[in-house]
C-alpha cells in the first residue's frame, strides 16, 4: 500500500500517547499490567493498515486487548483516525518494524498474531520480506506462547500457496482453512478496508488458523 | 460417479490379464519384477475412475509403472477400454477396495499415491469414508517408502480444504500447493475426463504434493 508522505504524522502520532505508547521496548513483559491495567489476552496485528480490522475487533472483544502494528507513519494516521473515533480502552498503536517484536514483548505475552492482506511480495527474489518467510515464523514464536496461533487472510493466492508451504515446512499444525471465507460457514469475520473494496470484485478470499507445536 | 450396473463387467475384466491381473495379493512384495518385468518406479491411483488419467501418464512416462484402483467393475470397464487403446507395457488396473492396499504392496513398493476428484463425501458422517481421511493416510503409509508422496487434486473446495487439514494433522509435509492449477506455472498436468468437463465451468482445480515425514 502506496502512502503520500505525511511529515507531519510522527507529531500526531506523538500527540496521542493514549493509543500510542511512547517507547514501546519498555513495556516488554509488562504490557497487560502496565498499558491496559488487567490480565486479558493480548492480540496484535501485524501490518494493520489503517487499522479499521483490529479497532472493530476491540469493539467487538472488550476482553481482549489489541495493539496494531504498523511501520509506515503516514498510513498508521488513518489507523490512529480509526482508533480515536471508536474510543475504546483495549487497542493500542504501535509503528515499529516487525522485525524488532522480539525487542517490543516477551516469550508467551502476545497470545495471537494476525496478519491481514499482508503485502505479497510476489518476487522470489523477495521471498524473505513477507510476513510468512521462516525468519517472521521465527520472529512469532518468541513472542507467543507454546501453542500460539497465526491467523492469516488474503485475496493473494500466490502469497496464500506460498504461506501454506512455508508453514508446513516450519512445522506448524493448520487447524483451519477456508478457501472462499465468504462464502464460507465461517461467523465473526471482521472485514479490513482492502478485503471489503476487493471482495465485491469476486476474487475469493483465503484464510487459515495455524499453531505452534 | 453413478454408473449403471453392468453384469458382464466381471467377465469382461478377467478376460483381460494381460491388463487386470488375476489375485493381485499374489503378486505382494514382487510387483516390478514379477508383472512389470522391470525395476522402474511404481506410481498408483487410487480411485481411477475412467482410467484417462493413469493410462495418459504411462504413455507419457514409459519408464514408471502404473496401477489404477478402481472398486467399481462398471467403471473399471473404460479405463480398461482406455488401457486396450493405449496398448501401453506399463499400466494395470485392479479392481480392489482400497482399504486392503496394503494385502496387495509391501512396505516401500508404491512409490507415489495419486488421488484425483476422490468422492468428496460432504456429510460429517462420512469423513471416514474420504480418501484423506486419517485411516487411508495410514494405509498409503504402509505400502509408501519412508519419504513417499501423496499427489492430490480435486475440484472439490470443501474436500480440499479438510484434505489440506487432515494431512497437516497427520503431520504430512506440503511440499506444493496450488489452488488454480490451470492458471498456475505448473507444467505437465494430466487432465481426468471430470477435470476437462467441469474445469472449462470456471471452477479452479486445487492440487497439492505431500509426502510422508
Amino acid at each position: 500500500m502506496r502512502a503520500r508522505n505525511k511529515p507531519w504524522a510522527e507529531d500526531h502520532l506523538k500527540a496521542n500517547p493514549q493509543f500510542v505508547p511512547a517507547d514501546p521496548q519498555s513495556h516488554k513483559g509488562c504490557w497487560k499490567a502496565d498499558v491496559f491495567g488487567n490480565n486479558h489476552e493480548l492480540h496484535i496485528e501485524v501490518g494493520s493498515g489503517k487499522g479499521r480490522f483490529i479497532t472493530e475487533m476491540a469493539k467487538l472483544h472488550p476482553d481482549i486487548n489489541y495493539i496494531a502494528i504498523e511501520l509506515s507513519e503516514s498510513i498508521a494516521l488513518s489507523a490512529l483516525e480509526c482508533m480515536i473515533e471508536a474510543d475504546v480502552p483495549n487497542v493500542r498503536l504501535l509503528t515499529i518494524n516487525a522485525e524488532i517484536l522480539n525487542d517490543v514483548f516477551d516469550k508467551g505475552e502476545v497470545d495471537r498474531v494476525y496478519l491481514n492482506f499482508s503485502d505479497p511480495w510476489p518476487k522470489n527474489r523477495h521471498e524473505k520480506r513477507r510476513l510468512t518467510f521462516k525468519k517472521f515464523l521465527d520472529l512469532y514464536k518468541t513472542v507467543l506462547p507454546e501453542n500460539g496461533e497465526i491467523h492469516f487472510k488474503t485475496d493473494n493466492r500466490g502469497l496464500f500457496e506460498y504461506s501454506l508451504e512455508s508453514f508446513s515446512a516450519y512445522g506448524l499444525l493448520l487447524t483451519y482453512v477456508s478457501l472462499d471465507l465468504h462464502n464460507s460457514e465461517y461467523e465473526g469475520n471482521v472485514m479490513t478496508e482492502y478485503e471489503e473494496k476487493f471482495s465485491s470484485m469476486g476474487q475469493p478470499i483465503y484464510r487459515c488458523e495455524v499453531r505452534y507445536q
